[in-house]
């Protein structure tokens, strides 16, 4: 971890992304600025350095900028305190990550307000594309612990990385599934790094960190804030393919993630339950509004996707669905041997070297994953 | 009932459709004479009198009559036997219903294959149109045996009819509820009347005829056979605006009665339960596929009908739409004042003798409910 923190700091240090950072933590670090008005700013000046360097009259112009938030941010911390700020992270372990940084999450740029900056601890790596967060009540049921942890497992073992939020309930039980089969998992936090909330998953948070990351875009001694959970929700959707709610209340926040992963045109799954059972409420008015009813990892991995873009796997393999984590190895060969435009079935057993009628029923299979399409007798593509 | 009887063995006697029912169940007593067959002769020669005297030659030119159907045609029942037949069903208070009749059941007109023949024990009623069936599994848990007698009995309550098939399970547990609630309910046997399937519910039977009535397309000593069950269900699902399975594995036959809504264009529910519930999977399946997602009675009120031609309730009143059973006597009084074609806000609130405020607020709940739509700000009309 230190090895890390130490490049991400020597990075800070002497890239040219340098001014860029240290301007986006000045300004993120001001009261009062969120991600919506960081992206206002943004807009309206172009980049961080150049908000900071405005007049007051030309803040208020943007809009939700008053007078006292066009105060505080002509009041900004000083070069000298943010770099102490960066000082602590570094003695933390705690990388900054801009939208520009090689370790930003990749689908957390697509979304229409990424965070100016983002504070991690722990690696993101491409294969983190393939994400899924699982979220849901922190008063869930014993059912509702048992399904988060065991659709956790199962598509942490299948090479999804599961994203959740640390808290009591479901999201822990999601974590906790990830670790036991030896995944990866993401942890989105409300508070600051330094800050763990509920204060007694500081061990899991570790256990996180060691197995992917901890994120979160308040500076690291922030106190956790109700107000901030809502946005966070944004993010964990955002880092995602698709959100799955496992038990949630109609009064749920996992609703107001599921509300912003639509918005992000991610895909939406709920666990059912029994109609007797309150923390089924909230999934079965997902299920009821369109959200994808789920029973097994296998429901997900064959609904999500295709990734706009290919990621790498575990493996280094490249992978452009996620049903493709499904495949056996007979079936990734074949796959692997069909190009986008259309294929030959000829050039697909020449190129895998497997006898025809193999090659034929395998591209079956594929075709029923809808991965590959049928051209037309002797021709396929990729989906 | 013996009445009843009587007046349906009178009725027999001495209409002019005395002839047509002899014929009937002439021909629905020959081994092997399905409703199939049935439909297919009857459409080929246009009554079953004409089919009983047709020669084998023209009866094999019928798609599924072949050589040993067409010589079980040829010794059809004499109408002698049927008379003894008629005598039995007259002993035993059980009617003799064809789609003539004034007792057969409305929906089940509108069907592609009604049954030429009904027997029935009970009565009929216009509001019995206002049906709902609730089906599901023999080996049902606990859960779905509370889940389906709680929505029998709201919806019984509310003024539907539940109709189902007697047997083990959701089927009983739908009929008691029905019966707790003092509402109607219809039965609908795969065997006939005097051989009720399973044995030990012949004393649920004669309650639920003496609720409402208990059916079959088979004549009265017809032994059940496996067979007849999957064609039974599409009269549960005909006679009834829509089907509710509570809970069913995927291997159930209630996913047939399903199917029989689905082309038979009545609304699908289905109520969800625990993904580690076999019982429940056949259901998740069904909202997978389109079904919707059932909690509680109000889900289904809200959600079934309208009726394509208006009945009568309990009360009298004439319903249209079984939202309209959820409705106090206010909201009643001002659904009453609007008419089909658009109708002054002016014209409810001089009809309904309400005052203007009372009758703008509950036009507003009236059309939430979807029972009416407002065509300009003065101008409302049913839906």
């Amino acid at each position: 971890m230190n090895d890390e923190s130490d490049r991400a700091v020597e990075d800070t240090q002497r890239s040219t992304a340098d001014e860029d950072l240290t301007s986006a933590l000045r300004l993120a670090l001001v009261p009062g600025v969120g991600p919506r008005i960081t992206v206002a700013l943004l807009e309206r000046f172009g980049s961080a350095a150049a908000a900071l360097s405005a007049a007051p009259s030309e803040l208020r112009a943007v809009p939700g900028v008053g007078a006292k938030l066009s105060q505080a941010i002509a009041r900004a911390p000083s070069r000298e305190e943010v770099e102490s700020e960066i000082a602590l992270c570094q003695r933390a372990g705690i990388d900054l990550l801009a939208p520009s940084s090689a370790g930003y999450p990749r689908l957390l740029r697509e979304i229409h307000d990424p965070p100016a900056i983002l504070f991690a601890r722990g690696d993101i790596r491409a294969s983190d594309a393939l994400a899924i967060a699982i979220v849901g009540s922190r008063h869930a049921t014993q059912y509702g612990l048992a399904q988060a942890e065991r659709l956790a497992s199962s598509l942490a073992h299948a090479g999804l990385t599961i994203v959740s939020g640390l808290a009591r309930g479901i999201d822990a039980a999601a974590h906790r599934g990830a670790l036991a089969a030896g995944g990866r998992t993401i942890a989105v936090l409300g508070s600051g790094l330094l800050n763990i909330y509920p204060p007694e998953h500081g061990a899991l948070a570790d256990e996180i960190a060691a197995a992917g990351a901890i994120l979160s875009e308040a500076p690291p001694r922030s106190q956790p804030r109700s107000g901030a959970f809502p946005q966070r929700n944004r993010l964990i959707s955002g880092l995602c393919m698709g959100v799955i709610v496992v038990e949630a209340s109609n009064q749920s926040g996992a609703l107001i993630t599921a509300r912003h992963a639509t918005e992000q045109g991610r895909d939406i799954f709920a666990v059912p339950g029994r109609v007797d059972s309150r923390m089924s409420h909230g999934c079965h008015r997902l299920i009821r509004d369109g959200a994808k009813l789920v029973e097994t990892a296998d429901d997900v991995l064959e609904e999500i996707g295709p990734l706009v873009e290919a990621t790498s796997d575990a493996a280094g393999q490249s992978v452009h669905h996620p049903a493709e984590l499904l495949l056996n190895d007979v079936e990734r060969q074949v796959l692997a041997a069909v190009g986008v435009d259309p294929t030959s079935i000829d050039h697909v057993v020449s190129t895998s070297g497997l006898p025809t009628p193999q090659v034929l029923s395998t591209v079956s299979v594929l075709e029923m994953r809808r991965l590959v399409r049928r051209i037309s007798g002797n021709l396929v593509a990729r989906v």
